[in-house]
């Protein structure tokens, strides 16, 4: 499990938070997180002290340093087997859970090879193995893959027999089709879909796609949940498909050895990108419910091992700025969107500046940020970023709910700062204390009784690069 | 032991720095205290989710939560005995080694019972039984102190006789002359007596004071060694003497089941609160040292635990600002100077404009800093800061080294983030995961077999309130 860009403090600022709720949680009280730390991971890159989700990820899967952007490849630009790889190829079956779209960095890293990140189309056809399966065999290499990111499978100028949404593809290949037609993939795409699925998961064969959101799935805060499945939801429905089928009670693939698979609680690093604290706590509280679902299981399969941990930290979250001696979790509690939601409606008003003004005064400010006393400055900083752009706009949200929490961030990018580890289950004795993120790594494999290394051969053939590809931004 | 005011954050900063000193030690190497990482401690006080180090230490000391500015009493502002008076009154002897004044709020939380930690004057009272021993017997509770803040035992204008230093007392009370004469105490002040007593521990009797700085000993940085012994020089000759006379090879404590001793790495904390990377750093590095120097001490005396924590972070401390995704840490190498030492001098210029900026630009931030391109935005931040006033100049001086090498900072208080637990040596394999800081309190109490609540009526009488004293300002 993964938890992406959440640090040490995130983890203080949510245990508190839930402290202060109810008398049921003295400050004794302890989160689950809490009750597995085992150590620390530290988080370096191959090519900088500070890691992105690429490379952070890749150290997970691969065992191995490589530079910021990496997916799934070494420092030489070279395809490394991943533990999942690894696994599927002797056996387990696997899979792939995230808030975030399936291509993104950090599951992209599992289950594709390629030298940038943003190579998202590229990213879509391998894990889904439009070309071949990566590491040989019949079928693909992930056997279910839970989270956003349609738009990557679906068909430039896709008509209205796919929904009519938008892709993210230059290209015309209908990958959703693809998945359903040469590999027999179950495709999913609604809420409906997936409580069926979920419902039954005895009478479903893998492998499964379901793609719940064209883009990232919705921030918990934001999440509507007669639309998309949380993070719990899916990743119980997950261990249920995976479990059953690995151990044969459908009469399907009863010969695996057992499952693999990373779950990833994604937006936690983008609500610390966006230095919105309230929408990194939820997302944060979702995540603890996601490991509380994946003990349980492991309450019931004891061989099982549950590893948590993240890629890096996000935002330089501290809890204290000048000049107090105390922070308030109580503020996070009223407020009721994401920034990032607040900003995309705010946007739309920035050619009618009195409308806006009063957006933000008679609803954004009292209605869903719960401040019922703004101030003129609290007022004009959000008026005055919305100007600025999308990225200015959500800062000023978070910083405006931030200073009256005495939360302080130092950067809307990562830190280098290590995270917390955490193990529950079999062998997670002998796991403890200060780790490298390759050494997390090295422990699946070993966990798994599998060698990676051994395996990177068999991806020499592998195309790393997407053709006509161009980056337009910076990697983050 | 207790890395006063050190988080994660400071701990992925010292260790990244030392990398990038030698390829003699690459991304793998990990510091003395990250092979000793076993969790981590909560920090919070009764009060407020962000302690002070008087409510840390008295969570160590008496294992329960109490008001910040708490030294040794509870929340309800009652005397609480400490693990080391309990351990005192079970046979063990006991010391205490700090790098700030004796008196200060550590340190004197194990072994005074004060409502306000700026008690200062009444506290070296207490330390040194110039009353009445705590907790009964004969005796002082202490049995060794070695640290700086002699000008608490100082009378107020004190003669030349006792080096015409300054005092901080407002009475006449000569604690320095006492604790010689009513208790034997073997008082040294200078380096040469250190030395004397450090080769030769076995010729030495307990108890004894060494106060080697009229206030707080120097950061590490700026220690000259022919005046100070080092943190890591003054626990090695506790460690001998304690332990000598512990097992009775001297002749004199053959009968003590042991010792208990606290030593603290204090100006960690006080380079935070100034936002000085490169000053936190170095004391980070000595206190790595002095760890290493107890840990070969249990290497040799295996039934001896060691377990090093921290009270709380400060600064806010964290490894990336925008927009970069990489800190560092080589900018710290050159910085030779405290921020503090820099701006002791730049403020005697502080009516001669000319000469300040001058010094500024062709001293402080080329040979002191080691920023031999500096920007006049950089001269005139600092120049303009010392105007401003001392705390000023040191934030605008920690901020220029800071800016450059992408380190950030929230505050120039403490933080309620969670700090590393770390344990070696008997009994250190239990100890595991997330602890409330008043469990690491119960666990040195259960380990040396002690019962501090039991002790605590035997306190009933204790003064915990100075005469006539004042607040004169914000609790730190």
């Amino acid at each position: 499990m993964i938890s992406d860009g959440f640090g040490l403090a995130s983890e203080s600022m949510a245990r508190a938070f839930v402290q202060q709720q109810s008398d049921s949680f003295p400050p004794e009280w302890a989160s689950i997180l809490d009750n597995l730390l085992v150590g620390t991971t530290r988080t370096r890159s191959s090519s900088t002290l500070v890691t992105d989700s690429a490379a952070g990820a890749t150290a997970f899967s691969c065992a191995q340093k490589s530079f910021n952007g990496a997916i799934g490849v070494s420092r030489d630009r070279k395809p490394c087997a991943t533990v999942l790889e690894a696994a599927k190829h002797s056996g387990y079956l696997t899979g792939l859970v995230s808030t975030a779209r399936i291509t993104h960095a950090t599951p992209a890293a599992f289950a594709a090879h390629v030298v940038d990140r943003d190579m998202e189309e590229l990213i879509a056809q391998q894990v889904i193995a439009y070309n071949a399966s990566l590491v040989g065999g019949r079928g693909p290499t992930v056997d279910l893959m839970f989270g956003g990111g349609r738009c990557y499978f679906t068909p430039m100028n896709a008509g209205p027999q796919l929904g009519a949404e938008s892709s993210c593809r230059s290209d015309q290949l209908d990958l959703w089709r693809f998945a359903q037609q040469a590999h027999g993939y179950t495709a999913i795409s609604t809420r409906k879909q997936f409580d069926a699925l979920a419902a039954t998961p005895l009478s479903h064969k893998l492998p499964v796609l379901g793609l719940f959101a064209n883009g990232h799935m919705a921030y918990e805060i934001d999440r509507k949940p007669t639309e998309e499945p949380s993070l719990t939801e899916m990743t119980i429905a997950a261990l249920n498909m995976l479990h059953t089928a690995a151990t044969g009670k459908n009469g399907t693939l009863g010969n695996a050895p057992g499952f693999f698979i990373m779950i990833e609680g994604a937006r936690i690093d983008m609500a610390g990108h966006d230095n919105d604290p309230a929408t990194h706590l939820r997302d944060i509280i979702e995540y603890w419910s996601a490991v509380a679902a994946v003990r349980a299981f492991v309450d019931a399969n004891p061989d099982t091992l549950l590893i948590s941990t993240s890629d890096h930290e996000t935002g330089g979250l501290t809890l204290g700025i000048d000049p107090e001696y105390a922070w308030y979790p109580h503020v996070l509690g009223p407020v009721k969107q994401s920034a990032d939601a607040i900003c995309a409606q705010l946007r739309s008003l920035v050619k009618q500046p009195d409308q806006l003004r009063d957006s933000v005064t008679t609803q954004v400010l009292p209605l869903v940020l719960g401040i019922a006393n703004a101030t003129s400055y609290e007022v004009g900083r959000i008026v005055d970023a919305v100007a600025q752009g999308t990225k200015a706009c959500k800062h000023a949200v978070g910083h405006v709910v931030s200073d009256r929490a005495r939360v302080g961030w130092t950067t809307g990018g990562h830190t280098g700062v290590d995270v917390g580890l955490y193990a529950y289950g079999a062998e997670s004795a002998g796991i403890r204390g200060s780790l490298e993120n390759t050494q997390v790594g090295q422990l699946l494999a070993t966990f798994l009784g599998v060698n990676t290394t051994a395996l990177s051969p068999l991806l020499a053939h592998q195309t790393i690069e997407q053709e006509g590809f161009r980056r337009n931004k910076l990697l983050v």
